[in-house]
C-alpha cells in the first residue's frame, strides 16, 4: 500500500497521545515498520522556535490573534516541506500529533479568524495536500481541560476560556461533518473504550483502502 | 496637521538611514517633535525575533519562501497593531524603515510567491491601513549591493544573486508608479542631491497636506 499521512486531533486531554500509541500499533500490525512521527506547531527546527513563541508568548507583548495564525502557518510549510512530504516520498508512514484542522478549528472556530484569510492560508501554503485520514477525538472541553489540568501548568493557550475550547469543538465537528477522511471517536468514553473504537475505524479505513489500492 | 506614517523604501545601500535623518529634520522644521521610529521586520519584541529567524535562518533547515513571508507578516500585523497604530492614535508621526512595499518587492517581485497569497495577507492583515507617504529610494541592485558589502558581512537575504533584486527593483518600481503616495527617489545621485531631492519632494508633500487639511 502507498504510504500514507494519518493525523490525530482534538481538544487538550483528549487522549491523542494514548490513540497514536493504538494507531502505531494498528500500522505495524500490518507490517508497516517505517513510521514517522510529527507533531504540530513544531517538528523542524525553525517550527518548534515558533511553538514556542507561539504557546509562550512574548513577556509584555499582547501576541495578535493574525501573528499567531500567521506563525503557525509558517511552522506547518516548514514541517510539510520539509519532513512530511520527503518522507511520503522515500514510503515511510507519518502519524502527526495534529495537522492544519487544528488551525481551522482552534484558529477559525475559537479565535473567529476571518474565514477568507484562513481559506487563502490553507490553499496557498497546503495547496492540495491534506492527511489521508484523520482522527478526531472529540469530548466535551470541560473535561479534556480538567485532565490537562492535571498534567500541570496550562500554556498560553490552554488557558483560555471554556467559550474559546467550545468554539473550537464546534468547529470541529462541523469540519469533521463535511469530510469523509475525518472519523469522529467518542473520547468521552473510557480509555479501553476509545481505543476500541479506534482499532475498529482503522481497521475498517485499512479494508476500504486495500479495495481501493 | 494630523499626524502621519512616512516611510522609507530600497534596496540594501540605498541610503535608507540618511534619508531618515533628513526626513527627522524637515520634520523637526515643521515643528513636529514627538516622532516614533520604527524598522521592519522589527520593531516589537516578538518581531525582532521573527527579524533574526528569518534574517539569519534556522541552521541546516531550508527557510521556504512561504514561510518566511508568513513570518514577514506575523512581524508586522505585531508592529502595526501595538506600536504605530498606538502612535498614530496619541498624535505621534511615525517614521519607518521599511514596512509592507518590501514585502511586495522582495517576496512577491524577488521570491516571485503566489499574487493571491500576497494580496490575501496585505489585506487581511493591514486592511486598509497604509503609509501616507512612502519615499522609494531607487538604484541599480549592483550600486546598492557594493556599497552594502562594504558596511560588512552580509545576511541570509543580502546575499540573494543580483537576478533577485533586478526583480524587487522592477516590482518596487511598477508598483511606486500605480501609487500617488510613493514617491521615487533617484538614489543613484550624489548623497547631496539625494538629500536635495528628499526636502524638495518633502516640502512639496506638506503643502499638499496643508492644502487639503
Amino acid at each position: 500500500m502507498k504510504s500514507k499521512f494519518i493525523v490525530i486531533e482534538g481538544l487538550e486531554g483528549a487522549g491523542k497521545t494514548t490513540a497514536r500509541d493504538t494507531v502505531v500499533d494498528e500500522l505495524r500490525q500490518q507490517g508497516i515498520e517505517d513510521i514517522v512521527f510529527t507533531r504540530e506547531p513544531g517538528g523542524t527546527p525553525l517550527a518548534e522556535k515558533l511553538r514556542d513563541l507561539v504557546k509562550q508568548g512574548v513577556e509584555n507583548e499582547k501576541l495578535t490573534d493574525k501573528a499567531e495564525v500567521l506563525m503557525l502557518y509558517a511552522a506547518r510549510v516548514q514541517l510539510v516541506d520539509n519532513v512530511i512530504k520527503p518522507a511520503l516520498a522515500r514510503g515511510a508512514w507519518v502519524v502527526g500529533d495534529r495537522h492544519d484542522l487544528s488551525s481551522q478549528a482552534y484558529q477559525g472556530g475559537g479565535r473567529g479568524i476571518d474565514a477568507r484569510l484562513m481559506q487563502s492560508l490553507r490553499d496557498t501554503v497546503l495547496g492540495d495536500f491534506k492527511p489521508d485520514l484523520t482522527l478526531y477525538l472529540d469530548l466535551p472541553p470541560a473535561i479534556g481541560l480538567e485532565r490537562a489540568r492535571s498534567r500541570g501548568a496550562l500554556d498560553r493557550i490552554e488557558q483560555e476560556s471554556l467559550a474559546f475550547f467550545e468554539r473550537t469543538r464546534a468547529r470541529y465537528l462541523a469540519l469533521a461533518e463535511q469530510d469523509d477522511s475525518i472519523i469522529t471517536v467518542d473520547a468521552s468514553q473510557t480509555l479501553p473504550e476509545v481505543t476500541a473504537s479506534i482499532r475498529i475505524a482503522l481497521q475498517a479505513w485499512f479494508k476500504d483502502q486495500e479495495q481501493h489500492a
